[in-house]
Parts: C-alpha cells; structure tokens; sequence
C-alpha cells in the first residue's frame, strides 16, 4: 500500500504489496464466510456484480419453491402463499440496506418505470427545472429527458463536479423542482454526497430523487436519516435478485399520502380485489405499485436480500474500500502509468468499483474474460472492476491486477 | 343440449344431458391430450385459467435451466443466451395467438404499465376524448381515467351495450381519440366485435386500442386483419405464464415509426449497450420497451407459449364455445331458475367463461372449492367459471354443474 499506507487500520511498511499480504487480508476478513453462500466457481473473479449480481446457493430452490406454489395452489396462492404483499414484504427487507423508515418501500417494476413515476410525481410536487449529473446511468437521462419535455420543464444536465455550485446560488425557490442523481457513477465511481446534495436542494426548495442502483448493497445509505424525498433502485446489481429482477422505490412517509401515481394501476388502489369501477390510492407508499407483481421474479429477489439480514452495513462498506483501494495500489505497482485511475483515490469519494482507462480497453477485457478474470468494458476507453464485499476476496484484487498487467506488458 | 341442439355438429335429441354423453365428448376431443403437458392434478376442476392458467409440466425445468445459465455465464448471459432479445423473441410467439403481423409485439412489464404507455401513445397521436364502456377491467378503468385527467381529455364510460351507438353519430372527426376497451368482460364473459368496433372508431378517426387480457389464447383474433392500432395483454392467464407474468404490446407497424414513448427507458433505446447520453427510439415496437427485460419470467412465458405452436385456434374456440354451451345447457338443466346465466347464450358473443349470479355466491364458491371445483367470486353476487380449451374437460362442465346443484339444493 505505498510507504506508510495503511489497509484496515494496519500499518504497510512494504514497497510492494505481495500476493501473501493479499491471503492474509483473506484470512482476517469478518465476511469472508459469506462467499460460500453464492454459488459462484471457485477459481472465477467476478468483478461485475455492480452489472449482474450472482446466484444465491439458495435461490433456485426457493424459485423451485414457488414453482411448486403455483401448481398446487393455483389461484389461491395470491391469498394463501402471500404472493400479493410481495411487494411490501421485499420493501421492508430493503428498508435497514438504505436506511429507509418502515413502510417506506415497495419492489416493483423496472428502475426505469419506477424513475418515471417519481420524476412524474416530483413534477407534479413542485414547479421549476429537473437538475441531473452527466454522470447519471443512460436510463435515467433518457427518462428525465422526456419527462421534461412533457410536463415543459427545463432539464440542467451539468457535470458532477459542478453539482454543488450548480444548485447553490442558481436557483431561488420554485426555479428548481427536483435534483436526480444516481448515487455512484456508473462509469467512473465516483460517489456523491448523498446528505450534502440532498440538503442543498432542500435548501432551494426542490426534492432530492436518488437512484441508489450503484450503491445500495455496498454501503451505508442513510436515506430517513439524510431527508431523502424519493429514491429508485434496480434488484440485480448489488442485490443479486437474478437477470432484470423487479426494482424498487422509496417514498419519504412525510410526502407519501400527498403524492399520486401517473399510471394508475389496480395494485395500487386501496383495495385491488373489490375490482371496483373508482380508483382509490393505496395508503403510502402501496399506490406507487401499479401491476400484479411478478412473483417468480420477487421470491428470488426476496431469497437474495435475506443474506442481508442483520448484517453490519459498515462491514461491507470498510471491505469495499478496502478491496477498491488495494485494486488502485496494484495497479499503480503492477501497472504504473500504462493506465490511468479513472476512479477517485480517495476512498470516501468512490463506490465499490474501480475503473481504468486504457485505449486497448475493449480487447484487454476480452483477453481478462479467458483468463476467468471478469469485469467490464464501457466504450470506448474504459474497464470498470466492480468489487463486492459479500463474494469478493483481496486475491481477486490481485489476480486482476496481475493479469491486467500480464496483458498490457506482452500483449498489447 | 336440449331437443334438437347441436354441439360440434352433432345433433342431440335428448332432453337431458347425460354423464356419459360428456365422456363421449372428451373422448372426441382432438384437444385432449394437451391436457397432460400441464402440471394439474387429475381429479381438479380448475375453471379458473382466465385468473391465472396453470404450469406447463416443463417450465420448471426451463426455469432451472435458466438459474443454471445465470450461474454459469453470469453478465455474458445477456448476450451469449440472448436474454437481451427475449421481449422480442416472446413477442414472435405471440403473433399467431393474436394475429399480428411479424415484429409487431414486445413482452415487456404489466398490462397496467403498457396500458399506459399506449394510451399515452393514443393522446399524442389523436385530440379528442377516451371512449370506454364499464364492462372493462378496472386497472384499465384506473389507467384511462388518470391519462384523460392528465392530458384534459374527457373519459366517456359507455355501458357495452351502447357501444356501438356511442360511436357512431355522436363524434366527429377529431372529437374521439381512442375507443379503449377490453375484448371480453372478465365480470360477464360477454365478447366484443373488436373487428366491428374498429372500423366504427376509424370512422370517426380515432384509434382503437385493445385489451387481449381475457381473449387470447382460447380464440382466435386476427388484430392485423382488423387493421387494429394498438393491444395490449396479459401473459398469466390464458397464457400460462406464471403468476404476475410479464405482459405485452402490439402497435400496427404503420404507426410504430410515428410513435414516441412516454417513458424513454434504455431498453427502448435503438442501441442500449453503446450507453450513450441521447435518447434514440428503437425501430418499430421495440421503442415501446422501457427498463431490463425480466429475464426469469420471461423464460417462463416463453416455455408457457411453446403449447401454441403449430396450433389451430379455430380448434380451441370450437372446444371453447362448447364447453361453455354445455356448461349453461348444464346448468339450466340442474338448476333451472335457481341461478342466473349472465354470459351471452349466443356463443358467437361470449368469451371462454359464464358467470351466474345467485344472492350466495360468495358462499357457495366456498363450497365448491372444497369439492375441488375451482372458479372464482366477484363481488356482490357473481361466480364466474373460466373454460380453457388446452386443459379443460366436457366432464369439468357436468362436475362443475352437479357439484353446484347439490350446493344450492342442499345447502344454501
């Protein structure tokens, strides 16, 4: 870790950080029990769950399960099997892994449709302009756009590291309605300051509307205690609720009973199986739901977020940086200036990845895939190493810096 | 069938409908041995497939199939299994169940949420009020009504019977967007002319957007032949999808180029994995997707389609409308007056099911379900039996009947 540098309270005196350093790191991780619980191949360093989240050991008999549910039980399941408060009941599994209130959350739809209706809501909430990040995920660029565009609302695109100065002093009341982030960017991962932006847009009167798809599962996130507005977030990241597995979205209870859903679906009236003709908004945060919900897809999601339960956000936050800080540290020794770190240094401004630049960037990860090294390329320069504290190990750091180096010594 | 009836053209001279004629029609059933491709027990009478079809005995083993792939390939599995492509491949399946010309569907996110979208659609490309009548389903209902008061349309809620006359004569052009109905009333089981109602709303130069929720799969609908512009539909009932299975959309491929989405997902972005900050439509339907496709369920729905292919689905609608007329003539025949016959006794204007009313219906659903004869209860006084021409039996209507008369003389 560099002369003097410190890893998880322990001092490195070493030039080099050796590949033993890296076992032992192993050897005295608190989480590193909880690896054998994905069923993930031994030999593999999966360095994008922050794209797709591995399988659960248990996932596939509890999906077996419900399969099982569904033949036996037929209709009734949706009474019987609680198949119908899947998505309050995934919510509230959600709400200690953002720091949300009880009764705060529902699982359901895409992040997408779920942004979408939140930015509909925060529209109809207050008036002014939409305040983005050029660093937000595409989806979310793409919706805000045309949410903008529909209910005539300018849409502020400014760079992230503009963001503060952006709100602060630019806007008077009412010129702002919302300030939508992603939480961690996707690209480079770098991470907002969720309290801080949060409390300069309450400043100017708009709502803070976070997607939390980069961040939640990896770190603290203290949405009651920040005064967050509204927050999104996908299930198949960090999460590991399988391919396109249902999203979810928070509501502050203090805006919930004032807000109404633009797609005004059955399962978000008060009572779906009266069937009757007058839409009737579910008490809080229930009437953002719209659909029947899918339930094949939330038992997986619910099965995957149990291996949360009662686990120490902190723990996975220190692990986190601890596993992306190695990573940069490798790189710098193994790599030097044959990449650069796009990702910030300092370790409370990023999220639990690590992106480098390179111009060979895409056949790189072509050749790091054969090698079992996996991680990810976003066009057209860059390799995106995501680090997960619950199946991630300190040698995965090492072998990806190792084998990133062989590549670009001899291959490129 | 009464003197003189007639059932799959074989004429009855018997007044009464005996056990053993039910048999006879099972065993001349060219659909009969689709039942065992389902996963139903042998002695369930399960008249409830217009809530939620049962599994096909292989979708389990598709669905582990797909854990599997998770598991093994992990991010790669986007592209390597084509989960990326499953709205569309879903959607190649639907096109004969509906008949929709090729590259016209994508199975994406809820009924609700497509409703939506379509509506949405609708209002762009037409002023003038939404036309529906209270027969439809009511998220439907829910979803039109915030749609017109959002874009200051009027909503005009016609009685079915009124449909017709509703139309014609009492707009002009430009003065009716969109007639937004559902195909069959899922309380009454009444069938609308949806190639009738089509042209009537062309006449006065507005669109028709259909719900196939409670008609596809049991009939055949030819919605490109009927010049329909827009359908939407649900992928757990007569499709067998699973519960809370994703839904999908059709839009006529001579307004797909015209349209624009309301809610500009990545999915709907003509090229999502570039990640670029522009939104750029997809060509055609595929603009209509919004976030990550459920991969899990969608396999599923794709396995449950499998049953379809190759079918003639004027087979499954003479099964249909017989099941149903032997169901009445059953029902007239073993309780008389004690009940009422809401569906239509003309089989050219009923969907798959018939709905009777009596004052104790809650109670006597109650009862039949112990017997094992599976319908469901609509509030205040409606039970309703759905006929499902892959796995439903002639026997199903005579079990169904007597265990209902036994019922409603003995106990009620």
């Amino acid at each position: 870790m560099g002369v003097g540098g410190q890893l998880r309270g322990i001092p490195y005196c070493s030039i080099v950080i050796s590949h033993d350093e890296c076992v032992d790191l192993d050897r005295s991780d608190p989480l590193s029990e909880f690896r054998q619980r994905f069923d993930i191949d031994h030999d593999l360093v999966y360095l994008d769950g922050n794209s797709l989240g591995p399988p659960l050991r248990s996932v596939k008999e509890r999906v077996g399960r419900l399969l099982d549910e569904w033949q036996a039980d037929l209709i009734q399941g949706w009474f019987d099997r609680g198949w119908a408060e899947l998505p309050e009941r995934v919510g509230r599994r959600l709400e200690p892994i953002v720091g949300a209130e009880a009764g705060s959350i529902v699982a359901c739809d895409s992040t997408s449709v779920n942004l979408y209706k939140l930015s509909m809501v925060a529209c109809d909430l207050r008036e002014g302009a939409i305040l983005t990040d050029s660093g937000n995920f595409p989806t979310d660029l793409y919706v805000l756009g045309e949410v903008a565009r529909r209910r005539h609302r300018e849409l502020i695109v400014t760079e992230p590291e503009l963001l503060a100065s952006a709100i602060e002093g630019n806007f008077g009341k009412g010129n702002l309605a919302v300030v939508a982030l992603t939480q961690v960017d996707f690209r480079t991962g770098r991470l907002h300051q969720l309290g801080t932006i949060t409390e300069s847009a309450h400043q100017v009167g708009a709502l803070a509307l976070w997607d939390l798809s980069h961040s939640a599962g990896v770190m603290p996130i203290d949405v009651a205690g920040n005064d967050v507005d509204l927050a999104v977030g996908c299930g198949y990241k960090y999460l590991n609720g399988g391919p396109g597995a249902p999203a979810y979205l928070y509501v502050a209870p203090r805006l919930a009973e004032q807000i109404g859903n633009p797609i005004t679906g059955w399962f978000g009236h008060s009572n779906p199986f009266l069937f009757g003709s007058e839409y009737q908004p579910a008490p809080g945060v229930n009437r953002m739901q719209v659909g029947t919900p899918n339930v094949t897809s939330l038992v997986a999601l619910d099965e995957a977020l149990s291996v949360f339960s009662g686990l120490d956000l902190k723990t996975l936050r220190e692990k986190s940086v601890g596993m992306t800080g190695l990573f940069i540290e490798l790189v710098d020794q193994m790599l030097g200036d044959q990449v650069e770190v796009v990702t910030p240094r300092d370790g409370t401004r990023r999220g639990s990845q690590v992106t480098l630049k390179h111009s060979a960037a895409g056949e790189i990860m072509m050749d790091l895939l054969k090698r079992r090294v996996v991680g990810d390329f976003r066009p057209p320069e860059m390799m995106r190493f995501g680090f997960v504290p619950l199946f991630n190990r300190y040698t995965d750091a090492w072998r990806a810096a190792s084998e990133l180096a062989t590549i670009v010594h001899t291959q490129v």
